[in-house]
């Protein structure tokens, strides 16, 4: 188990817009001064989503390079991770668009799932070509799970030579379709990681804090941020912001004896290279 | 769940001695004052052992009358729990004098098991006839399990109308010889317990502090103190005291919105009556 702390943060995601919380950071500027902060606070990686100016997902590369460079640029040895994801789009050249942004990780959902608004499709052969597409632009995908069989399935594409190390898994509870949390369920999905993976919980909504603070008291890693959850407390009364997000796992590691690994350190703990210049940039 | 956390203070034990920590409470006087200042700090169950002068664990009904007096009159609300443990004696006589003291709870093991320094028998009969003397004295037993299996022996003692309600269970992690802390392990024994059971996490050494939380993250109670573990840190580098167990416990608690019960909420959770006037003296 690593002592140091390594803290994933999802600041923006590709759903939520400021209507649901005026905290949500959404352009270049906001999305960049909010890494500033949490890496300040003790994020080591910085898990981005672009958007255009009207606020929807955008997926244009361009966009993603400018971002991922205004954020390297504040917050210089960060590790950036572009999402992926395929909750707007499924054309595959569209969904690795951020690619060209020369990101050190890049998400990679292992199945096909429902969200409450509806089907989260990611199909055999787009897990394989986003794989591949990743590897090829350099970067490590950073494994999302939502259930034991997307794990399963990492493995069954670890022998088929398709997935290589590091592996880095996100394992994601409290989505309504998907697997509830609990400490059974969450130890049945550590327990199936294949060997020298490196594992963060998170969780949506109220979820979000009791997985992260279980994934601490485990050994494990932490996913945090307004991506998955917008409130600060248990009974949802009072909206939160990425920064008190990240202070308050930070404080609670801290308290056992898990103190924020710096990026460097994350990187040594997942396994991954030091940045390409292109990465650096 | 309950969003109130009961902390329940293990702060003697019958094992460690001066020798092993210069904090560890011994005498009537430092049990007191202990009692009072963890008390203060967010416990709402102390956890007795009475002690001889020379530290060797006390069965004198006299010992543990005065120490449950002192403790009620320096915390008066506090519940005191006495410990009926049989690692040094046998007889269920002697091992049931503590409960002469008038205590509302008194701890009662469901089974038997091996401690590092051998093994610990509490058979069959033995626990029929504590629990029976532990409901003629007014209290209600402090289920502690060692093992999935114990649990599964208080379902028994439930049907055979042994036991009854209320059911609190300690649970107890990483003693050599019995369960290891795992999620899975302490989710396993969870779902074991019998309906309407409060249960608290504890462990020994450095399992304490993860088992603790793990508890706290699903919705648990909590069981900490020096009878468990001497050192603050992961790296066992520092000793620790009862109050910056119990403060450690209450801050970790309150930033995850499960602010520390009273007393009177912790009966109120547990199930326990109004304390009688002999266990309010």
């Amino acid at each position: 188990m690593s002592d140091k702390l390594i803290i994933n943060a999802a600041i923006t995601g590709c759903v939520l817009r400021k209507e649901h919380s005026r905290h949500l950071p959404v352009t270049i500027g906001e999305i960049t001064e909010c890494a500033m902060r949490v890496r300040d606070a003790g994020a080591s990686i910085i898990h981005l989503h672009a958007r255009r100016e009207d606020e929807t997902p955008s997926f244009d590369p361009r966009d993603y390079r400018d971002l991922a460079a205004s954020v390297r640029e504040a917050c210089d040895d960060a590790i950036v991770c572009v999402s992926l994801s395929g909750r707007h789009v499924s054309d595959i050249a569209t969904r690795a668009a951020a690619l060209e942004s020369h990101p050190e990780m890049a998400s990679l959902t292992l199945g096909s799932m429902n969200f409450i608004s509806g089907p989260s499709i990611n199909s055999p052969e787009t897990i394989c070509e986003l794989a591949s597409r990743i590897y090829a632009a350099g970067a490590v995908p950073e494994m999302e799970a939502f259930e034991a069989g997307f794990i399963h399935y990492a493995s069954y594409l670890i022998k088929k030579g398709v997935l290589r190390p590091p592996y880095y898994f996100n394992l994601l509870f409290g989505s309504l379709g998907s697997a509830p949390l609990d400490l059974t369920g969450l130890g049945h999905m550590v327990s199936l990681l294949p060997a020298g993976s490196t594992w963060a919980a998170g969780g949506l909504g109220a979820y979000q804090l009791d997985a992260n603070v279980m994934a601490i008291a485990a050994g494990g890693h932490v996913r945090v941020g307004l991506e998955d959850n917008i409130h600060y407390d248990r009974d949802r009364t009072e909206l939160a912001d990425n920064v008190r997000f990240v202070k308050r796992i930070a404080r609670i590691g801290s308290e056992m004896g898990r103190l924020p690994a710096s990026p460097e350190e994350a990187r040594q703990i997942i396994g991954l290279s030091a940045p390409s210049p292109a990465q650096s940039l």
